[in-house]
Order: C-alpha cells, then structure tokens, then sequence
C-alpha cells in the first residue's frame, strides 16, 4: 500500500497548505501534483517560503487529465461552486476525490442550489447523481462508506465539531429534538486566505462578534445529518461567532434532557462508549472543559459534557482545530481510509502547548 | 453641584484604575483619596507610571475615618468580601457609596453567604439590613432608586450585558421564562490584575474555552432581577467563555417567543422603545450585528436582535466593555446620579477604532 | 475661535476615522464636510455602524470646490500621490489644509519622485513650489511654522517617533552622527484598511517580521529633519518590524556618544529641558522604560534613555500610538495651531488600561 | 540504540512540557521519569489535561537516586540554580545531563555568580570544575563536544538566535567587533509558566516594549561565546523586547562590514556554506525576511541577510521558537548527539501555517 500519489488542488489556500503539511511525512501518501488557478505557473518557493517541498515543483493550472496521469487521489480545496467543475472528469478518469467544498456535502442538489444560491447562480450544475453518490465524511460515523467511496466530502469546521457532540445523543433519543441550541465559536482561519476587510488583525483582534444569525449555511448541513440520526426532520439554533484568534473552534450545544434524570457523569459513558475505538475523538472527565488550544494543530476533538439539574439542560462542549479536524486533518483521514488505511495514519493528535 | 470629592479604593486593580481614567478630566469630580492594601505608601507614579495624577499621591491604607474625612463619595473595587468591611463605618460617617464587588448585589446575606461560601467562610458578616437596603445599579432601571440611595451595588460584568437584553422582554411577558439560555464571552480583564497563570498571555492567547459551566455565581445575580422583573422566580442556563482578548464581553441570550407573528422588526421597536432616554444603550438595525470592539473603552451597550421563524427563537445580543459598562463605567454612572447629574456625564459612548 | 469647520476627506479609513474621532467633542472644530471616493453617495451610518455622528451625513465625492463652500479648514487622508491633486485647488479656495500623506513631506518635488517613484509615475506633478512651502508638521520642533503655515505634511509615524527621540541629541551635537540605528516596530493598522493578506490577523497574529530592510522610505524622511538639525547629511539604519498588535508603535534607537562621560541622568535631563513646554512627549525617569499600550489612543510620546558605559551606546525608546501621534492626533494638533489653539486642544493624553 | 531511557525534571514548565512533546515519538527515547518539585506526588492527567502520556504516570520528587534507577539521561527544565544541586549527583551516577538552565552556561563559575547573583545568594555554589567541563549546547558549532559530553548547557533562547546569525562573520573576521547592535523580540512564553503580573494577556496584549535595557543576563552568554570565535573580548550591545505573542524569538542584528565591497549575495553565500550540512538552520534568499511564524513549532532559525552600502551595514534577521530551538528542541539535538543520533532525530521542520 506504500506510495499512493495524491493531488492537491487549490495549494496556497489554507485548506491547501494545511493539507500539503500534513502529508509530509506520511508513510504512504506522497504529494506528486499541486493545482492551483492564480498561482499557476509559480515556483512553490516563491510562493510559500515557510514549507519547502521536495524538489521545488511549479504549480500547475488544475486539469483532469494532467491530475489522473500524476496521481490516484485528489483532494480539492477550491472555492465553493468550482470543484462541481473538476469532480465529474476526475472520477472518470479514476481518481478518487476528497473534495474539502461544500459542493456535494448535500445528498440533494436542489438543495445545495438553495442555501448556496450565489455560486450556484455562476455555476450550472446537473450532478445530482454524484451528490447522491458522495459519501459524507464525518470519519467516526461515516468510516464503513468512506472505506469503498470514489468522492467523498469532507464536512465543514462547525457541522464536524456540532455532529461530534449531537449524534450520540441524537441516535440514542436522549434529548429532545426541538429547541437546540448551538452556540459556535471559531478563528479567523475559517475565512480563508483572500484577503477581506473584516479579517484583518488590525479589524478582528480584540474584537468577538456573531455573525450570519439566522440561517447560516451550515445549519442545513448540521440538520441533514443530526435528522437521518434522528429518524426526523430537525430545525435548530446555529449561531457561529468570530474570535480573535488564527485557529480553533469551540462548539457549547445545549439541548433538553428527555430524562431529567441522567447525570453528567452517564452522558459522559455514554459518550466515551460511542467514541471507545476513535482515537481522533477523546472525552474529558466531568468538570474539564476543553480549550481550542488543546487541540491546537491535531485532528483530534475534545469533548465534555454537564447536566444541569435545576433546568434539565445537557450542554456539550466540543473543541476542534477548525484547519485539522475542521478540514485538511477530516480530508486526510478520509485519505486514509479510501487508501485502505487506518483512519488516523500520519495525523498528529497531541498539541505543542502553550 | 461642582467638586465633590470621591475616594477611589482598591485603586491599582483595573477596576480602580478604570475608576480613576473616567474621572479624570469628569466635569464634577475630584479624586481626593486613593486607597489600597498591598500598595499603600506607595506614591502613585511608582506603582502605575502611565497613568499621572496630579500631585502624584501617595496610595493609602483605606481607614473608614480617614476616607469620611477626604470624601463625599467612595468607589469600592475591592475583592468579593472585603468591601463588607467597609461600607457599615464609611455609611456611618456620611460617605455614600458604590461598590463594585458583589458583596450587597444579593437583597439576601443569606443567599450572598451561599453564593459566595469561600469569601463568607473568611469574612463574618450580619449586615442583612444594608443587603435589603442597598440598590442594584443597573442604571438604566434603576435609575430613581440609584439617586437617592446610600449604597449601590453595581452590577457584574454578565449580568449587566445580559439583563440589559433581557428585562425589556421579560417586563412585556413576550419570552417564555423556561429555557432561556445565555452563552457569553468575555476578556481576560474580566479576571482582574492579580497574577493567574490561566490568565497569562501564553496561556490564554488562540485560546477559547468555557468555565464555570453549570454553576457560575452570575447565573443567580442575573435571576435575581430577572425573576423580579418577571415577576415569577427564573432558572435560566448561563455559560461564560474566556477569550484570547483584554476586554469586552458579549452576551448572546437565547429565548422562545410566546408569540410566534413577532418579527426581529417588532422586537427591535420594542428594545427602542425601552431605551429611548438611555444614551448609554443603542440598539442596532435589524441585520447589523455588534462587537465588542464597537464598545470598547465606552460605556455603551449595543443591542442587535434576530427572530428564526423556523424555530420561534428570539435571540438577542449584547455587547459591553467589562471594564466599563460592564465595571467602572456603570460606577461612574451611578456616582453621577448620587451626586444629583445626569447619569452619563463625562463617560465616552464612542470608540477609538480599530 | 469658536466654530471654525473642519472637511475630512478619506474617511473611512484609519487616518480618516481617528480624525473624526478625535474631533467629537472637539471644543472648536465641527466637521462639516465628509470626503471619500469609494464611499461617495453612502450614509456614514451604513458605512460605519460603530462611530454615529451628527445628522448622519452622506459621504462626499471630494471636490474641492464644494469643500471650500463647506470648511475653513481640510483633513486630507488619501492614498499617496492623490493628496498632490487635491491641495492646490484647496488652497487657490482658501482651505488651508492638513495632508497626512507623504505628498509634501519633502521640500523637493524630485526627492519625492524618487522615493515614491511608483506613485509619481501615476500622477504627474509640477508643484514644486507647494513642496517649498509646505511646513513640516512635527508639532514640538516646527510649531511656530505651523501656526502660520496654509500647508502643513503630517509627518509619517515612524519619523514621528524617531526623531522625536533623536532630534535633541543631534541640535547638541551629542551624538555622532555616523552608525545611528533605528530598529522600529509598529502593529499592523500602520498599513491602512484596504484589505491585504500580509495583514490577515490569521497571517499577522503571532509573527513579528523585518520588512523594508534598508531603503524603507521613511528613511529619507528621518534623515531629511535629522540632516538639517544636525547641520550635516546623515544616513542612518531603519528597520521597521511588524508586530501582532492592532497599533502602537516603538522605536529603539542606537547611537554613540561624543561625551563618553555622559550618563543616562543626564540625557534624561537634556530630553528634559527640550521638551519643557511639550505636554505631549513624557520623558520616563532613567530605568523605566516605555510600552506601546502606555500610550494607546493617545496623542502622547513616552521617552526613556538609557547609557551603556561599557560601549559608549545611547539607546533612546520612543513609543506613540502610530495612529494618534504618529497620524492623525498630530493632524489635529496642527489643526489647532492653524487654527490660533494651543496644539494640544481636545486630545487626549492618558490611556484606557489595560 | 534503541530505547533509551530519559528522566525530564521540570515537566510541567514550559520547557519540560515542549521537551516531554517532542520526545513524544521519537523513535529512540522514552520518558521513564516525570520529576517536579510543586507537582510531585500528581497524576500528570490532572496535571496536564491536553497531553496525555502512556500509563499516566505520576510526577516524583527529583532524587537523584531515583532518577539514575530510571533513566541513562535526564533534561532539566529548573529554575536557575536549581540544576547545581541536582547534576552532581547525577553525574556521579552515570546520567548524562542536558541542564536547560544558565546553571553550566558560563566556563567560569565565578562569572555565573556575578551575572546571576540573587540566584548565588540562594544557592552556594563550589563545582567550578564542572563549569568548565560542561559543553556550550549550540548544536550547529559545538557537535563534536556535546557528542562525547556527560553535561550539556543548552544555551538561552536570545544567545542561540543571535550566535547563529553573528558566529560565521565572526568566525572570517568580517565584521567590526565594536558597535555591534542585538535588537531582540521575543513572544512572551519565554517568561515560563509562574504566574506574573506583567506576563498576563490583559497587561502583555497590544503591548511592546523593552526591557533589561543594558546590562540583560544575555548580553555575557553572547559574548563569551562570540568572543572566543573572534579571538578577543567583544562588548556588543543587547536590547531585549516583549511582544504580544506566545511564541517566537527574533534577533536583528546590525554589525559594521569590515570590506565595504561585500554584497548581501556575498553574504548570504557565506551563511549558505557555514551552514550547509545542518538542517537546523536555513538561510533564505536576499529579499525574503524572516518571520517568527514560519518557524512555529519547529527547530529551526531562519537567517536572512541584508546590506546598506549607504552606510556599510550588514543585517541578519534571525527568527527560531524561543520554545524549541532556543530551549527544549535544541535541547533533544544535544540529546540526540548525546546518545548516538543525529541531531535533527525525530525533530520538525516544517510549521503548521498558519
């Protein structure tokens, strides 16, 4: 199983780069094209001084059949709308796809047309067999599906770190359906590279806001998978939030306790049992919250659980790296899987504190 | 009305030093006396070199006889305990007072030595009479009782955030009063100046995390007033966060509507409405969200609301400076209203951006 | 003096926005005339949620006409180059004017077309005179200039701090004027609003990097003033840093004694006596050394020296907040000489801490 | 060489902790001892809930006895002084030290004792012989000693940055030795993990500023080593400053080039062929400066040369972790010599950006 080549399309993007870090190093994987649009033509030096890669190799403009001749597996962390373009030739050319966008998140594409309405505006699209075919790759609860995917997408930073927490509880009837509450938290890496005015350090320190309350689009992904858990449909509270800071996500979710008597000390079991062979999920003793920087730079989540016994309320906090866990680790893992690999192979799980 | 003299005690903690920043240059207020335990004797400049004051005094032991002698009115920020040391003598001998810890925020001692078990484990107290006496100094309800009072207890930093968004729904009867759930954020300054080695730099910086889940002595402050106002006791669930900030706080408060037809609209009318004649609260456009940012080192409080039709829920946020509206600032309106001025005077309501 | 009206132009900006700022509240100046180009036809309130002013006005193509009928006086806040359009038609009008860019911060036009070669290749310049006639406006060194000036460059803030450090010491001739170093470091609002990725806070925050190692062009700008104080051309070493904060800016200068007896008390004592009469630089007692948060948000500039015996080394600290005394704070006291006002009029000299 | 046994003393200090992730992996060491003073007697889960170790082991009082049973080598990450009373004995043991403390940095033990001399109140001292016998732990110019050394000294994280850059000109007579300037910034978790005031986020958060102005501990270790390269005593001057970040150490430093024909190429090659066979340290091109980010979490320095031929100046900007190359990574090389390995065993290059 040694030397699996992969692609890496959309390169200089943190999405990219992240995902280019992690594969040094791995034992199996070795990165043998580097896709990108408006870098193409440039040496990686000149445009990443800090992670020199082997050899030195030029970024190329992303085209299927240069990418199939280079490699057997192709991550993509395009802007949403563009990897629709690139998936379709890809697959047929028999490269499996791990698509970090949120192109085939959606098992419909009717929907992704509605909550992504702007890009699919600019981007005519008829795929919907492939958004039906496309594993959804929450690795701890998807692992069986991703292991024979051809395309996989991998969830974004807050539906990972929301799902972690919600699913068990979900899949057991443990809390009630309505009324959810899911109060999010993350860095300014989860907007990205480009440049934006609302981004800058200058802007975003000292600075905690909400922002897309209401109807942000994770909601719809968070609700599509906790309602198929559910066995019915589930409409709750997402509210994300910037913090200044470059990385992590912390999700505090609250739900209502179907039994009041449940204690916090019995969600913990319970959850500790869901999560007994995933080593990328780990559950903190009852009173330990997790912090965003013990996951700093690792794939792993950190959950805890308390159960307030005045109000009924279980609350789950669930701490992720939004770049690892959020995103490049999540593709990796799902890699990793897809190679015929333990999910976890060559991610690092312990972070360099403080 | 010109030249009362007023104490500032406890005065190189960032309570104190706040305190003393808002009155300098104040149109109607002198600093006559500075108090402190671990800095008395010490001259001023040697201790806070940043900050001169005029004839650079010397920090003082605070004697109750030596204060009644220097002031009309006295600043308490001291730590939770000690102030009820203070205030009998200093009530005594004319000088009204705001304290800035929690020691008369309860109307019950009882409740206060159950709150605050450790600090009442250390500091015997029987003064029931001054908790029933004393007036909360939530200025912008308060206000009559605050002008005539000889002690007021000002408010914590979350209660303050989070009953300004609060009380004007609860006082309609528009909110359900189970379920009510406040996710808030605050700075690092929230947690004073004295070292802790959760508060360094190192330690708290690309860090978020919640603490005091479940439990955490403001929960009780702010059900105090809002089942008064209310008028039925509320058990609502409030989890703090710390964020890698100095300071600012935001309150992000969660509630179900009894009437479904309500609009963000409506409610915004309504929150208008509600503080029409307090300049220290703005409210936002339905739509534009608030940072902590917009309210730094001001003593105003931003108000935005959404309504998710989907899931009745109301949401409304709220965003404070913890050192000022949410500490010292709040102080200085209540110093102001004691003293017979209008409750804003001298304090910023604009930020310096960025 | 009351009343006299002030336009600014380019004022969503950092330049812009801390005007407008530090003239709320002003004791005689309104602002009577916003200018911006891509805001032009916008409500300040939609532009700027966070700073309300006044009867809400519209944002302004800048036309100089139009400002003439408006102000006596013009803030110009503009990108390099652009200011050199805009002033000549405002002072034909009578609008005398305060530019903070670098258009007339050099007596020859040629010297600017060099330093700023990329920007006069865009806009071709003949005023040469203008450039003559221009003030300066380092406030403490060049006041009586200024009050009668039409004219005056707001110096950039690194020439602000530096020379505010060196200026003392050259007039004396103390110094030799050989090998002085000037190793700088300012936060990242230095680089404006316009959104870039370099100033990203997931790029900025935790990074402290050179930039513009020899031949910044704040270096010709330093050693302009330096040169003719000194009554002899210098060149010297600048390195500007980049630091993860939002402003602040230090700058540590290095240079030899001619005296090797002299003492640190001493120079302490000559900085002293220079600025005497200068409330806005602070000169520190020897061993007390400035940080950049000891002057946030103010239009203060913190001195301390420092004597290496062993070496025969000055080292001088200098710290302003690079948008109050290092842009717009020394705008504003040049608009009060202009304007027949004590420079220092309506700022603020004492910090928020933390 | 497989499996050998390493004692870390301080485990739960910054250094211990960043030495215990490291070792954390490496293919050649385990950690069979855990000693700290405060700690002893804790599991290290509840002690350190981010980073778990195999068996959960707890942490034990340093006895040297204990630790000889238990390891071949061990690290010591004690405050300063500490280590003297611990390496003899474990010397005599037959444990191989690598002291993370100034304790073995100076050849004289009278020197230790006038640079440190409250720590030599404290401590009394007598093991001059092993002062001399202790090797200078800068990996790159002292391999072969440490290889064959029973105790390294690790050198400071300031001396490592700025003998990297300034030893190879040094070393070919290149530069002046008199009027060399050290402008140093490091992130605050060089101050360790004991709880100080000046070291919180609400104090060090947008805040730089200088300190140990002339005369800081460094400046010695810097020139013992510097001068015995050149040949002759060196008196440079060192001026260290805070940053508001975690981690991340940066040294400009500004030397006189003895030929004044020497180009920043000419430089750049030199540094190119002195460090061509450790990848520890790599020199980017001319025009590429160094950020403290893009070696995060690694060991490696990245240097970075710049020529004024205006004024004769040569720059070299060096940027390492203070926490691994200036302290626990640097310390692992010596480990890894130590034991047989090369230097760079089991330790990262490559930053995880951002």
């Amino acid at each position: 199983m040694a030397g699996k080549r992969v692609a890496v399309i959309g390169a200089s993007g943190y999405g990219g780069l992240q995902t280019l870090r992690l594969l040094q190093g791995h034992p199996a994987f070795s990165v043998t094209f580097l896709g990108g649009e408006r870098s193409s033509g440039k040496r990686w030096s000149e445009l990443v001084p800090f992670l020199p890669l082997e050899g030195d190799p030029v970024v190329r403009r992303p085209d299927a059949g240069e990418i199939a001749a280079a490699a057997d597996l192709a991550v993509l962390s395009l802007p949403n709308g563009l990897a629709a373009g690139l998936v379709p030739p890809l697959l047929e050319r028999g490269v499996k796809v791990v698509d970090l966008s949120a192109d085939y998140r959606y098992r419909s594409l009717a929907q992704w047309q509605e909550v992504y309405a702007a890009e699919a505006r600019q981007v005519p699209r008829s795929d919907q067999d492939l958004c039906a075919e496309a594993v959804y790759g929450l690795v701890e609860w998807e692992e069986e599906a991703i292991r024979s995917a051809r395309l996989v997408a991998a969830p974004g930073c807050f539906p990972t770190a929301s799902l972690l927490a919600l699913v068990p509880f979900l899949k057991q009837g443990l809390i009630e359906t309505r009324g959810i509450v899911i109060d999010a938290k993350t860095g300014t890496s989860g907007g990205g590279r480009a440049a934006k005015e609302h981004l800058l350090l200058a802007e975003a320190a000292e600075a905690v806001a909400p922002y897309g309350v209401v109807g942000h689009r994770h909601t719809s992904e968070i609700e599509q998978l906790a309602g198929r858990v559910a066995g019915q449909p589930i409409q709750l509270q997402f509210t994300p939030h910037l913090m200044p800071m470059v990385r992590g996500l912390l999700a505090t979710v609250y739900a209502r306790l179907r039994d009041p008597g449940l204690t916090a000390d019995d969600c913990t079991t319970l959850l500790r049992a869901a999560y007994r062979d995933r080593p990328s999920v780990e559950v903190l003793p009852v009173g330990t919250y997790p912090s965003t920087k013990w996951v700093r730079q690792t794939n792993r989540c950190l959950l805890s659980v308390q159960v307030d016994k005045r109000t009924g309320q279980l609350i789950v906090m669930s701490a992720i790296d939004n770049l690892v866990k959020g995103q490049a680790g999540q593709g990796v893992q799902c890699l990793n899987l897809m190679a015929g690999l333990e999910a976890g192979t060559g991610l690092p799980l312990l972070p360099f504190y403080p």
